[in-house]
């Protein structure tokens, strides 16, 4: 028995006083022929849940294949190829150093081959490469398979609002859900407590328990000592808070910046929480209102984004310094972006499109502040003014 | 025009185009006799509190008596009397140093002559001086008068969990309300944007518009362009989450250090706002979910708390140095208390009382923590194992 699953028994026991209640562990069904994942990415978090995921397959045989592929964009780190490195050191020295990944995750460069006979696929890449995985995808992935996307945000285009989710699942016919927290990817990496949310909509050609993935099969797939897992059905309720959490760490960073203290930051997050939800229930109306206040993909990935990170930091040096948006991007991100500054456009001109940028004022400032030069300060008034939740 | 309501009409301009929505501004009927106001309590929140309330009784005439009495405890500070400084030089030197008041701010040391012919009453002072408050004020306030309670947290006795405007209103016989939020008192005496939350159930007795207090007139009275107030009815829901939160900042305590980082930190949160809305369907069945997440002596006041703040700082010297919450307390408040530690003893009897420890892990593990050396890395497990939300 594991020291965890030790500490584990002993609290149950001091605290349940004989009650019985669930415990943390999963009752899985077997599968009939293990489950094989392969994770499409090996980017600081890619490699992060490659890791989680590879520690559960060998930990549960009975479920799942014990080898994971994990793709890599293939590199060369001073004369040597970065799979191999991964494969030999067991380390991605490039980009999640001191880390030991488990013997069982198999670094593979060539795409095709890593998806051979996969039942569960986790995508984990940058958004941006999202098409051309999938047009390279295309016809090497049966309909059976599986898929969960750690990507955040989602794509806004001519047709609307569409989750990166069902984007995959348009493009390669696959049912597919989404993985989203309060994750810092370092902190998970090094085994640190943190929680997540999986979202899966089991679907209508859902083959059984033991033949098919279902939520007890996520919850093994992920769940780790470290890293606690909710399984629910809103896809769409945590890819929302996912992409709308950045714009809102802007707002953060404006007022940081400005100086106005805890009390001030806390109240963009408020009323940015109560934004991201309006947005939900009016672009995705089977999402879940108590997903964005009851889970880590709601308002602990919110709480966690606006305590730090890219966007508040680019959007505090704007404050401080009078830069415009780019300038600070580019003086403080080495070449990365800030999320948040993307978002805010996309989410501005479909709103606009939709005649509801007023119901939004939150957005809707941060975006006339990055895109317009127009002065933070004024944003107590513009929330204000726009409040609809006041008399 | 003040610049603020210049910029309020250029935001409006801007944003609105041509839209008509509601205005920050309050449309008040004249009162019949202007209000008048107390405030009872002069320490470094009651101080700001009395400057917020000045100012706006000094800006809406029709509906205010211009002057504010303060009942100060008096002091004597180094051969002057407190409340002579501040009747003379405008500055509460003790508790709130640096920050004018406004003249129509008057100190008062005698307690009943301050309430004499009061309309509106505005209780701020520590929470366990309320008894005897009340015991004088008793017999010298007229039913007809309102009050507002600006203390946070709540009495847990033998009868169970007892508000404290209740507790005002059972020993006075007034109708009273509750003032929660955000709120770091020196940053709202700076003038650093913020919001807060005015709870206030009108009564049966309620002797009509212009006559008697109402939400406009409560508006009018704490809304400052700098301190933006929503009016609502569940006096119930901000005062819970108002005393809760200090227990779930223990938690973060201890996570910062235990050096778990960001994740851990949004993590308790996330527990701590699911256990808050717990307690209050369960004890308070009247409060409404939503006040908790979208107002902000809900999910702000949490989160601002669980930024810093005393009990994050006892927690986390706890954690780091392996002293007692005593010890800790006593080497970094220098006399002052950290509530969460008094709050989470009272919480864990009411709910065994109840019957109830076990829906409350979080509540149930900072109390083991602090007052029977539970190891705080077992934490997570003891959220887990009585996670509720999980499958």
């Amino acid at each position: 028995m594991s020291a965890a699953a030790d500490r584990l028994n002993l609290t149950s026991g001091h605290l349940n006083a004989g009650r019985k209640r669930s415990s943390s562990s999963v009752s899985l069904k077997a599968a009939e022929k293990p489950f094989k994942v392969t994770v499409i990415g090996s980017g600081n978090w890619g490699t992060t849940i490659a890791k989680v995921v590879a520690e559960n397959c060998k930990g549960y045989p009975e479920v799942f294949a014990p080898e994971v592929q994990m793709w890599v964009f293939e590199e060369d780190i001073n004369g040597e190829k970065l799979t191999e490195i991964i494969n030999t050191r067991h380390q991605n020295v490039k980009y999640l150093p001191n880390i030991t990944l488990p013997d069982n995750l198999v670094a593979n460069p060539d795409l095709i081959d890593s998806v051979k006979d996969v039942d569960i696929l986790v995508f984990n890449i940058p958004h941006q490469f999202l098409p051309r995985i999938c047009g390279q995808l295309k016809g090497h992935v049966s309909s059976h398979v599986r898929a969960i996307s750690c990507l955040k945000g989602f794509e806004v285009g001519a047709k609307g609002v569409q989750l990166l989710s069902s984007y995959i699942t348009e493009n390669l016919g696959i049912q597919c859900g989404a993985l989203s927290g309060a994750n810092i990817a370092t902190e998970v990496a090094q085994e640190h407590w943190s929680e997540t949310t999986v979202a899966y909509h089991i679907p209508k050609d859902f083959r059984g328990e033991g033949k098919d993935v279902d939520h007890k099969v996520l919850k093994a797939l992920f769940h780790r000592p470290y890293f606690h897992v909710s399984v629910i059905e809103d896809v769409a309720g945590i890819s929302i808070c996912g992409a709308l959490k950045n714009v809102v760490a802007l707002g953060c960073g404006f007022v940081e910046g400005l100086g106005w203290g805890n009390n001030a930051s806390a109240a963009i997050q408020r009323v940015g929480l109560g934004e991201i939800i309006r947005f939900g229930q009016m672009f995705f109306p089977e999402s879940r209102e108590e997903t964005y206040y009851q889970e880590s993909a709601g308002v602990a990935d919110l709480i966690t984004t606006c305590a730090g990170g890219r966007n508040v930091k680019v959007a505090r040096l704007m404050a401080t310094s009078g830069k415009d948006a780019w300038e600070c991007e580019k003086e403080l991100l080495n070449g990365q972006s800030a999320q948040g500054l993307i978002t805010c456009k996309e989410v501005h001109e479909w709103l606009e499109t939709c005649g509801s940028v007023e119901d939004f004022p939150l957005f809707e400032a941060v975006y006339q502040i990055v895109y317009n030069n127009y002065p933070m300060k004024n944003l107590p008034d513009m929330i204000e003014e726009l409040d609809l939740h006041g008399e």
